[in-house]
């Protein structure tokens, strides 16, 4: 077990106790009642970078918590905003920030309910920022990470790898043809949540989560909960043309294909859905115009994912970005 | 206007727009159906000291958030933690901060239903916190920062100061006997939250807020709203006997009693009500044993708080804390 983990189920998880709702800190959200809640940070330096735009920072901020409730099937409501700004820092730059936030809260429908506001001692800041989303729960109450059973397909939306590859173009350590590089920066700076198809996983999916630290870390954490083995095969993952093209030019398609699985940042809905569900997992993509795709299989075994090569060995991969992985 | 109350209201307020609960942020909580929702932040070296004992540090993140709820006449039930912690925090550290947490959530029985931990990518951190508490409102809705009336008193709880020459005395900026010392660094680190005295606002307070920027700039909020000038009388001020005795030895009394009226951190509760429920006031003191002082009025007037002195002059003294001023 790995650091955050760790962190999370030995020192936080006992604080939850047995307070209904909050799951024991086994799922990204909580349920209040009739209300979903989440609350994700965004620091400089680790969820983006020094220098990037701020209205698109500011909608970042926006999506990554928008993914985390469209994921547990819920419509996003509104939030409360806390930021620390490095001390230099210019009203511009908190204008261009607002503005980010006024044009995702039009396109999602939302509202900021409140928040706090305070610069850092240093000009080195890092700009830190929370944001506490809540939304309406589905009749039935919220899809969980927890409740993937035996037999159960693995589906993920869209394409998986972008926004890894994204972030590799921006940090100089990979190079791309340009319109390449401009869809996978694309992707790593402005993730759009999968809001129509969250609206129809509940009854359908019976576990899901937003892939935000890699498909096979969130993967793992579904089989985790569901004490299952989770096979997700490499060769099912949807791939956008960007990442085909650079995949096609690896020379260690393993080494590449692993990579792809465990970069993050993609905001995409992973979900479990038992095999009687399959023409209803079809409807629901076909209505919700989301790309679906199934790529694995819940198994007996431990709480794992595992990466398949089309001859069945298992691709060596790491189980995705751990911010306290030793 | 100076400069976070101007982030505020003219980039972030515009944000809640007329969503109900919001209060168009002038509030330090929003009403979600049944619950009053706050957000605070603490970050290292703004909001306490690099080196600070972690479990204090929690436990100064709980009660500040704590004393927003009590002061809106709610009950804390539970919160959302995110941590942002330099990238070489030891697990020790982090298990004294979830202790202190694990303490202060047994004696404010409230329970933790998620959040986010993340290491920043800097050594230097710095280490910074936002915690989203809620809490079950009072029945009528929560007690409100608007509301003040022309001629309402103005009270405050416990005494006033403490925290900030606490926080002097840390700096080394100032010196004081031993156990002085202690006292007061005791209530910078360590605030309490008046829960008491907060369940009987509802009905009794026309307008509220705890003073954590300073008695005058909190006091300068709650008239703000009112569209009133609220009259401090400096020697009504509560004091400690530590801050008495540091007060006695002061050559520009003036000067002293202008920074009591301006430091912050004392997570007293400040309140407006009209005189006929002077009495009610009374009982409320005694029955939640907590002292209230009367310490001014709220007259006509544009919307600020002046410090006056027994002679009736007015006392030059700063607004409060203000993380933007220029």
């Amino acid at each position: 077990m790995t650091g955050e983990f760790r962190i999370i189920s030995e020192l936080f998880a006992p604080l939850a106790g047995d307070a209904p709702g909050a799951f024991c800190l086994t799922d990204d959200a909580a349920l209040l009642g009739d209300r979903v809640v989440t609350k994700d940070m965004l620091i400089e330096g680790v969820h983006f970078l020094k220098g990037d735009p701020l209205d698109l920072v500011a909608k970042k901020l926006v999506r990554v918590n928008v993914s985390d409730l469209v994921a547990k099937g819920a419509k996003p409501a509104g939030y409360f905003l806390a930021c620390a700004w490095p001390s230099a820092t210019k009203i511009g730059a908190i204008e261009d920030f607002a503005r980010g936030l006024k044009e995702d809260q039009a396109l999602y429908r939302i509202a900021l309910y409140g928040g706090d506001t305070t610069r850092h001692v240093s000009a080195a800041g890092p700009l830190t920022l929370s944001a506490t989303f809540f939304g309406a729960a589905p009749r039935g109450g919220m899809v969980r990470r927890e409740g993937a059973a035996l037999g159960d397909d693995l589906f993920v939306s869209g394409s998986i790898g972008d926004a890894g590859l994204g972030l590799a173009a921006l940090q100089k350590l990979e190079k791309f043809p340009a319109a390449d590089r401009d869809f996978l920066v694309g992707r790593y700076r402005l993730p759009e949540p999968r809001v129509t198809l969250g609206g129809a996983l509940p009854g359908l999916a019976s576990a899901a989560i937003d892939v935000s630290d890699g498909l096979l870390a969130d993967a793992g954490r579904l089989a985790a909960l569901a004490k299952l083995r989770v096979e997700i095969e490499a060769s099912a993952i949807p791939l956008s043309p960007a990442a085909s093209r650079w995949l096609g030019k690896r020379e260690d398609r393993r080494a590449a294909l692993a990579r792809i699985a465990s970069s993050g940042d993609d905001y995409e809905i992973l979900f479990a859905a038992p095999p009687s569900r399959r023409r209803a997992v079809e409807m629901a993509a076909k209505l919700s115009k989301t790309p679906v795709a199934r790529i694995g299989a819940f198994v007996k075994g431990h709480g794992r994912a595992v990466l398949l090569d089309a001859d069945g060995s298992e691709i060596e991969a790491q189980g995705g970005f751990d911010h306290f992985a030793a």
